[in-house]
């Protein structure tokens, strides 16, 4: 399994995800589920989850677009919308191509979450279905999750919305992130990170490894809270 | 959707099951989840998550077979490992029953949490498939979750072990309710509770609807300290 978060912020875009991948408990590996693509006027992020040939696939294909400049380089498309339609087509002809009497749909299905900026346009965020259809975020929905998605909700329904600072925002992230690696296994650090603070114009790419000392920090303080709080919480009597 | 939790702590079971059923978002109901028997000598309590039909079935033939006393009677049964293996063949036999070329195996699936004591026996918990096989919590594993396991797994992974005491495992599955029905829709209140305190000798069974004192003190105070201490982890600094 894969977890990746995405959030379009009031001052930029946050995105992250693991990089684990299991065919089975015995088949586990370390891909890279985030893609950056960057041109002089823009910056887009591609971030995956499920079938990992789908989407080396998807990947492949859109890598050779560019390399070709056809008229699907998503460099050269002049909005966020019309790339997402060309890559929600690229993911769907991948499944279809792939489909046999041998593998099923489901099998093959990969979510994708889209994000970036083209030149001064508002960043936009969007999360494409298996179908190639997709969604986009706004602010009452400012993130998204793909993949192993449900540890490492709460913490940040509780704490996250569009005005939230990208520190705040990523240090939830994170928060997030440790929540689920604790509790399963098919996610697995190192974190791939890219931060587009839009407000300064300037994107951060990190790849947070397991010894990553603000990660450390992180989880020694969050779980140490969370059980010095635990105490403060009263109780359920009984009768 | 569904969310239940049990656990085998040193002092005794806690039993938590939801009461929010769906069939499509336009059709919620509620319906309980948990369901206690009792005799003199012992005290079950199993939870259903899945398949509604399913489920009603399985209890249906449960209370059949008390009612005529037959062979199957879970209430006279020697062993709760003997009433699980028959438990288990009853929901396997139920899907088997129901499948048809109209439905699937999957959509008719369902999982159980069986557990209690008979007489002075040690208590037992099982966890029983669909497939009517089960597995048996231990002091390493001493809780088990079925339905939308995963938003409150994490707060529980980081709090209960089998040493526990009752309070603060309750105060635990609260907080973990909490968070579950924060962030999945198809989870909701009452709660029903059922807690065997062992060493007391004790059972209490609790619905907790949603305006029960302590579950709003408890949501209340969570999500303060949750908000505090979020404040108090240091920053994921990105230079």
């Amino acid at each position: 399994m894969t977890y990746c978060v995405a959030m379009k912020l009031k001052d930029g875009l946050i995105f992250a995800s693991d990089t684990r991948t299991n065919g089975g408990i015995d088949h586990i590996s370390t891909y890279r589920k985030l893609f950056y693509f960057k041109n002089e006027d823009r910056e887009i992020v591609i971030q995956s989850a499920g079938s990992l040939a789908t989407t080396q696939s998807v990947i492949a294909k859109i890598n050779q677009n560019i390399k070709d400049n056809t008229d699907n380089n998503i460099l050269k498309i002049p909005t966020l919308f019309e790339i997402s339609q060309i890559v929600g087509t690229i993911l769907r002809e991948t499944i279809i191509e792939s489909k046999s009497e041998l593998i099923d749909t489901s099998t093959l299905s990969c979510s994708l979450l889209l994000g970036g900026y083209i030149a001064n346009n508002e960043p936009e965020l969007y999360n494409i279905y298996s179908e190639g259809n997709f969604i986009i975020a706004n602010e009452e929905t400012p993130y998204f999750q793909i993949g192993e998605n449900k540890y490492g909700k709460p913490i940040i329904d509780r704490i996250v919305n569009y005005t939230t600072d990208l520190e705040n925002a990523l240090k939830c992230t994170m928060i997030s992130f440790d929540s689920t690696i604790m509790s399963n296994l098919s996610v697995g650090l190192p974190i791939d990170l890219v931060v587009m603070n839009r407000k300064e114009n300037k994107t951060t790419q990190i790849r947070v490894a397991k010894d990553n000392e603000f990660l450390l920090k992180i989880r020694k303080a969050w779980g140490q809270l969370i059980k010095e709080n635990f105490d403060k919480v009263p109780p359920f009597p009984l009768s």
